[in-house]
């Protein structure tokens, strides 16, 4: 099948029949904001992470605050799963450890009929719809169909930046993971996700890992990947600043992009795969500005 | 909801009514068949390959072949893409690359009431079925579900080992990737896969990005990660061969595993998740032995 611009375009409009009535903003690139980006200086590479204070405001806040303090410099990856996370945080128990306050989970919000987001998918395995909103993968279940409210949360995709937690609900405080694997969907949803890297991720995924199979030596603690200076952009040095602009998730362009992505017109699909999207397999682009 | 072993024992049993009749090793190790293991020593690293020939005989053969010969020692990692492959290959179009004949695609083969595997999720997004076979994930759709007929190919989940290709279906001849990010699904049964890292994928990991995003320098070429020596197990001095096991996939063990994963019975869970597997989600273990 050919995929003509006019049935794009045909489709693109069917897509933003119940999601994209609010979005404005068209342009194909988006700039971060500088006060919620992060420079995540590693020993082998330099990490840059947008921040996402509109979905989840209190973990931001609290992340902001430790970085600006310094709390996170020379903390260690010390769980570290290949195909899985990449974790860091104090000693466990430590006195900098138990100074931080707990937070309570941010996740699972509802959403009227003013919301709306850029739809990619349906029925997938753990929701109803999904999307991106801001750049973000979302999740989104409608709970009233007339009255047009829902729940939307944040998903697990590679890349994203989440607040580990112990059993309880609200138990999140300092520790820290990136997604370095297929996604653990079954972690939405009970899991404060605040962030995601836009720059850098071949550096997260060359983090040591600390889990040895069984039959191995265990892995060397003093081989655990440091973190060498964690900072809010804004902080930086301007010459030292990195600054990135990222896929406009809300704009036309995007979506003909994963219009074309998902029917495949390649000549290279000589067989053509089932017309879905995964929300994690979908790249979003970012770019260097000066 | 809390799962008793009782309760696993039957949703076991009705996992393997159409699918384990003839699994007959329930061992919860399987040993790997060195003379279809592949040691891949990077400069950072060494990862061991467990190759597919019961799949994909003649990419298999091929592939022996070639590594046989030396043919891809120095070869470096040209095409590398986070979150995405890492492919490897000699230069397109070079002498080298020529002398390789072409392969017909190995993928999407019969199967009758005798074939069996351990079904793990029903209804993802690219198939009716999916599971795993001699610890290799697969897809299956029944063609006939009386005469009990079907078709099967193996997926694409992260740190499988697949052909590249021309646009042209039967055009693979030397150069592979490994998938380093989210299974890209899309590509399954047009893309021949042959083999899956069981030891070392961080070290794939962490193989040299060649794409630079818009606005920064190119990846100088002389950067690339190359390989420095590809052997079959069987051809490693003794002294350096490495012993790998894999969870035998078709174990009472096993399937007792992935259940306990879909319904998630620890406390950490304080909402459950939807009882889905995602059958590249699915940690398969390792261990090595002497």
């Amino acid at each position: 099948m050919k995929v003509s611009i006019a049935l794009i375009g045909v489709l693109v409009s069917l897509l933003c029949v119940t999601s994209c009535s609010a979005e404005k903003n068209n342009k194909e690139w988006r700039v971060l904001d500088s006060s919620n980006t992060i420079l995540l200086t590693l020993p082998h590479g330099k990490v840059v992470i947008e921040l996402a204070p509109q979905f989840s405001p209190k973990h931001v806040a609290q992340f902001k605050q430790l970085v600006k303090q310094g709390f996170y410099d020379g903390v260690t990856f010390n769980r570290v799963i290949d195909g899985f996370v990449a974790q860091a945080g104090p000693k466990e128990d430590s006195e900098k450890d138990k100074s931080v306050p707990l937070l309570a989970m941010e996740s699972n919000w509802s959403t009227d009929s003013t919301w709306s987001f850029t739809k990619v998918q349906e029925n997938d395995f753990y929701a109803a719809q999904t999307g991106f909103k801001e750049s973000f993968a979302v999740a989104y279940e409608p709970t009233n169909v007339q009255e047009g409210t829902g729940k939307a949360w944040l998903t697990h995709c590679p890349g994203v930046l989440a607040m580990a937690r112990q059993n309880e609900a609200d138990s999140a405080s300092s520790h820290f993971y990136f997604v370095i694997g297929q996604a653990p969907r079954y972690l939405d949803g009970i899991m404060t996700i605040f962030g995601r890297v836009v720059y850098g991720m071949q550096h997260i995924q060359a983090i040591q890992r600390t889990e040895a199979i069984e039959g191995e030596y265990a892995v060397d603690s003093r081989d655990y990947t440091a973190i060498v200076k964690m900072e809010i952009m804004t902080d930086v040095p301007k010459a030292q600043q990195i600054h990135i602009e990222v896929e406009n998730t809300a704009s036309s362009d995007f979506l003909e992009r994963i219009e074309k992505r998902r029917h495949r017109t390649h000549e290279f699909f000589y067989q053509k795969p089932p017309p879905v999207l995964d929300v994690c397999q979908i790249p979003l682009r970012s770019r260097l500005v000066k």
